[in-house]
């Protein structure tokens, strides 16, 4: 059951909506709160690496998409974001039927927004932090 | 033409052929080298964020995963590698047809390695380094 | 008034004793807690940049070694702990009298232990976060 | 031998000059190149850390202020620079009696400019690559 505004966020909505690679993918939004996105991901075989669990690059692009959406909560109509730079650290393998990504900014500037990124697997009712980003976003406005 | 050497590198090989999502994107290795890795990647619509540039978290992957072929060429038989973390730069838009990741060991230690990756994209002829990571990863023994 | 347990943490008292540098600049421990490590810093102006705010490399030194100090708290008698590699956010310019700086593990593992660092400027009796560390560490077994 | 040209990059002498900690420290610039900085270290007592090598502190401070003067060269007028964040790799011990620091610009934009910046340490005449660094900086306005 997601619980996505309907009327608010239409900019982050936009941010998943347009990004092939995130949909290809399956991300989906789950809730957007002020400064703050979260993102589900059902794993599939497709998503893993070598060794059997979910490869970095799955965790990497969940950690900065959804980065993107929690910075997407305070930009200006006219504004859209560019990820920058990010350093994500891959703490535990990732073996997950699921995994959940929580972003949230912790500063909003006018030209740039740091947002940090907590990506948690699931698998047989338990809940793992697997990964933590740290994401720069440059703001740039629309011509 | 793909320039991988039949005979060595079985493990770089496995690396890659064995990581469903690397496949799944559409990664090739073009050519490896002693502590260094090259791959390439036909961009699709679907590796694609919503402004027209190639997503970054596919930059993320192939600069994670091609690092991973470079610390592969230094493994012995019995050890395998995890990445523990990564940096990546999105120094321009990656307005591109083709990716091609050129990655190097610059420490190889009996536990960790470290390798750069950098990420450049073709369009019209013209190449354009669009993003650098520097990758660290465990080294770990099979049991 | 500090609150350094007389009777524990010798490990972490040799950390930051031993640790010339860190004396010379003046960080002190405040507190230890199991996994957590608080210091503060008194700043003058020797510790300053060319732009009268704190230099990032006192502030990148602070956020350092207080992660060591965290990770002092897991370790075993004869391992001690070298860093990796960190990155660091200067969210905001460091216009302070004053640095705290509290530092937790994020993961401890046998041979490596993630540490995140804030640290915040005091002046006219506001606190401020003025920067944000992700830290790796390598446990080393003395021999 | 210095190399400092004598009348360009004022700016670059002003981030150094103006910058207690880094004089301080002891931190010389050798050579300035276009988008490139050079900077030397003799290393004493003060600059270890409890192993007895260079803290990671101060070769952080050295790799941002280098980095910082590298991206002087491509300033204008009335602008100046700030750290954004930074990533560093400290791939050797640092038991040296001076430290060289090589900053390279690799991306120079309107708002933000990314360069590297290389340390190696010198001892009994031996040149070691200790320390690799990507640091993010923001080009602001004079007010």
């Amino acid at each position: 059951m997601k619980r996505v505004e309907s009327m608010d966020y239409q900019k982050i909505r936009e941010i998943f909506d347009q990004a092939n690679f995130v949909k290809d993918l399956g991300i989906q939004i789950h809730e957007i709160r002020p400064e703050e996105c979260e993102t589900h991901l059902d794993i599939t075989s497709r998503h893993l690496q070598q060794t059997g669990v979910v490869h970095a690059g799955v965790i990497a692009t969940l950690a900065d998409h959804t980065a993107g959406g929690a910075a997407g909560t305070v930009l200006k109509e006219n504004e859209f974001i560019l990820t920058v730079e990010f350093k994500i650290n891959l703490l535990r393998p990732a073996d997950a039927r699921k995994l959940k990504c929580i972003s949230k900014i912790i500063k909003s500037g006018r030209t740039l927004i740091f947002a940090e990124s907590e990506v948690f697997a699931y698998k047989n009712q338990k809940e793992t932090l697997v990964s933590k980003a740290m994401v720069t976003l440059a703001v740039l406005k629309k011509t």
